[in-house]
């Protein structure tokens, strides 16, 4: 295969044609491409225009769990996501500790924050009594850009010198808080951090310092530990009982919070943990047209931020009483991006009742200590694959083609066995010899 | 509304009448869900199985990225992701790093990791020695589920306890290296570790320790800091010359090192920066249908590992010669899972040239380190919001309600000024005014 030129002037049928030319794309292939466009020519034009060098549409499931009430309301959580079980195990969750009180969320701030990074070959303190002495001038540069927000309620909140790091000399940056409102506004905080770096050089030409003086870039940051959202279930722990056969409620609580306690003190336990909660999170997330990338880099560094990489959730254990606890940063949004193009996306904002912004990020949150709770519950218990593995047993059926005999045949076999697609080809194989040799 | 029960036993249609009937979902948007079914029958059914309670699917477009010249082999990337930019700026980095020898890319392992958690109120010692004693009886008990993985030339690597974490007393695992081929691994996995926490807790009981032994859980991990991939680009500095208006090459690269630098030392930074690999290797992953919470989670706490959050590329700058690594764990697939059933997921590895799982790791690799390229070079070049903008103007423009005469005079007019939500629309608002007056 060549270098190609001019790619992405090329048609979408043209495209396509270079691609099969270049033997990477078959017949059958191309049918897939073709047969998974929007039916309706305007509709496929918004998925076609979201990305670039656009050919077809990567289909994700949207499934429903319900029964989440989180803060007294009850709510359908729309989830898009590919990984079998994650919806069941949010709705098991959902459903019993709707039973206790359901889920309490409430937001501890909401700041988004934007950096103008720049370096500095002067005495610090001048940066600082510079941009003291020009804050006014600095703020009224960028207000025809801010009026919008500043009607929704938004605006900025703070803006201050800092150095970059500690041991890094001579790089600063104006650090910048801002209240976007129910935006996630990444777009409205780097055109005002573009504009304000733009002004700061201006000053800092005026003061004949421009020697020691370079603004390196200019953007938000999706690290937002401000923009924190709270949440938790609580019981006493008599609940437990019977919720893993061989578990007295006693034990059950106690597994369980050993089980946490594994996950803030070992980093290859608290990965697969978190990851667990970002099931949850992230599905809810896709399908509201935010930005998983964004929440997942940020979550991520939070659960790093005391020096080691530990668990974002936390189980009080205490007298009898349970308490199971998430704290996660997070930037959303229910208006501008996505969530005001994308069809579905603007489906699932109906679905769970056209949260706010905040609202949003209290859903997620349960969305994402559900998945916790049902992940732990089945750990303790009779271990993820048996659970999970029920549930993939019909797709590595279809993977290995089975007929609806062999398929009724396996179901029975695996009722009380461990499904592996390993031990589901050897019974298919030696099912297949068996009718053979008949 | 009320809790629901035995919602997953409802047909599809029921699901939906009963959303409507709760008030959240109007006649519209009933009819988006409906007209996003696939066509075809047989194929919705595929995606409505990959999931539970699934009433619909959630498009995102796929997009190719062509020029990807990786280990000197020419590659087109299927990206699948909903945020504009990352496409164009992947082709735009491959495009002329092909121009410059392309990515370099070697696998560093490929092990991953699972644990049998559990506690121990006996001397550390003693454990050691008995799982050392069963070493051959641990294995033997798993070797029927490992025919199939190691025909593959998958296996267990290495088995040893260790303590989980050290301020945690009592807590320790069965820490268990595997190779599972090309595939992700993580039911195989799963269903061995649960076959050896069931024989370790049977050799316990033959030694009579069963009151101060028990098993916790047994989980595959996800991080998987030995399964890990280092790609790179390099080049002469001079090659930077025009790269960025107003900038020779040596500022290019000067102003370029600078920038991975504030990445390394400021969390609020490298946050960002590491997303923005993200953005790139996550489109990879989801078009070739591996699980991308499992890539961030692991990812990101080895972003963390030397106790900051930290860029996960550095750049290398000495007597004119550049070099811009990328060094980043990964566990992906290429056969089993999604890879097998999902029909666009089949098509994107088709159009990579059904690559293997390591080759697929140089692959997300090289998309990951693209578009940190492109960010950083938009960034420290006319700002993100320039490039990044214009590409949005057609989605405000469509989301506003612009008609073509309208979108046709705001391209004109934001040419050369800052795209913004709000600037677009009172740009339309102004022009609308105008045109009501005259």
């Amino acid at each position: 295969m060549q270098l190609v030129r001019g790619f992405s002037k090329l048609s979408r049928e043209e495209k396509l044609a270079w691609l099969s030319s270049e033997g990477r794309l078959s017949e059958s292939t191309l049918k897939v491409l073709e047969d998974h466009l929007h039916r309706d020519g305007d509709t496929q034009q918004i998925y076609g225009e979201l990305s670039e060098n656009t050919v077809s549409n990567f289909y994700l499931p949207l499934g429903l769990a319900p029964n989440f009430l989180i803060n007294g309301k009850m709510r359908v959580l729309p989830m898009v996501i590919e990984e079998s079980s994650v919806v069941a195990a949010a709705s098991s969750a959902a459903k019993f500790w709707a039973g206790h009180g359901g889920f309490h969320a409430r937001i501890k701030g909401n700041s988004k924050v934007g950096q103008v990074h720049l370096t500095w070959s002067g005495e610090p303190g001048e940066l600082h009594r510079i941009v003291e002495a020009h804050r006014q001038d600095l703020l009224l540069s960028v207000e025809p850009f801010m009026r919008r927000m500043e009607q929704r309620g938004g605006g900025i909140q703070s803006m201050e010198i800092r150095e970059s790091g500690t041991d890094l000399p001579g790089h600063f940056n104006l650090f910048v808080r801002f209240n976007t409102a129910d935006a996630m506004g990444a777009n409205f905080i780097n055109t005002i951090l573009e504009k304000l770096a733009s002004r700061l050089t201006r000053v800092m030409e005026d003061h004949g310092k421009i020697g020691s003086f370079e603004v390196l870039m200019s953007i938000l940051s999706n690290y937002t530990p401000e923009s924190l959202v709270h949440c938790y279930v609580e019981s006493g722990v008599n609940v437990f009982e019977a919720m893993v056969p061989g578990l007295s409620a006693r034990q059950f609580a106690g597994k369980f919070s050993r089980a946490v306690d594994t996950a803030i003190h070992d980093p290859y336990r608290a990965v697969t943990h978190n990851k667990g909660i970002f099931n949850g999170m992230d599905a809810v997330i896709m399908a509201t047209g935010n930005d998983f990338r964004a929440v997942e880099a940020c979550g991520h560094a939070y659960a790093s931020r005391k020096g080691s990489y530990q668990s974002l959730s936390r189980v009080e254990l205490s007298e009898g009483s349970f308490r199971f606890t998430l704290e996660v940063p997070l930037a959303v949004g229910t208006v501008g991006g996505l969530t005001g193009i994308h069809p579905v996306a603007a489906a699932a904002l109906e679905i769970l009742g056209n949260p706010s912004s905040e609202e949003l990020m209290e859903v997620i949150a349960a969305a994402g200590l559900a998945n916790n709770f049902s992940a732990l519950r089945s750990l303790i218990g009779p271990g993820i694959q048996q659970g999970h593995m029920r549930l993939h047993l019909d797709n590595i059926l279809r993977q290995l083609g089975a007929s609806p005999k062999e398929s009724e045949a396996a179901k029975q076999y695996f009722e009380d066995r461990t499904v592996s697609h390993t031990a589901v080809a050897i019974f298919l194989d030696d099912l297949r010899n068996k009718n053979k040799q008949v």
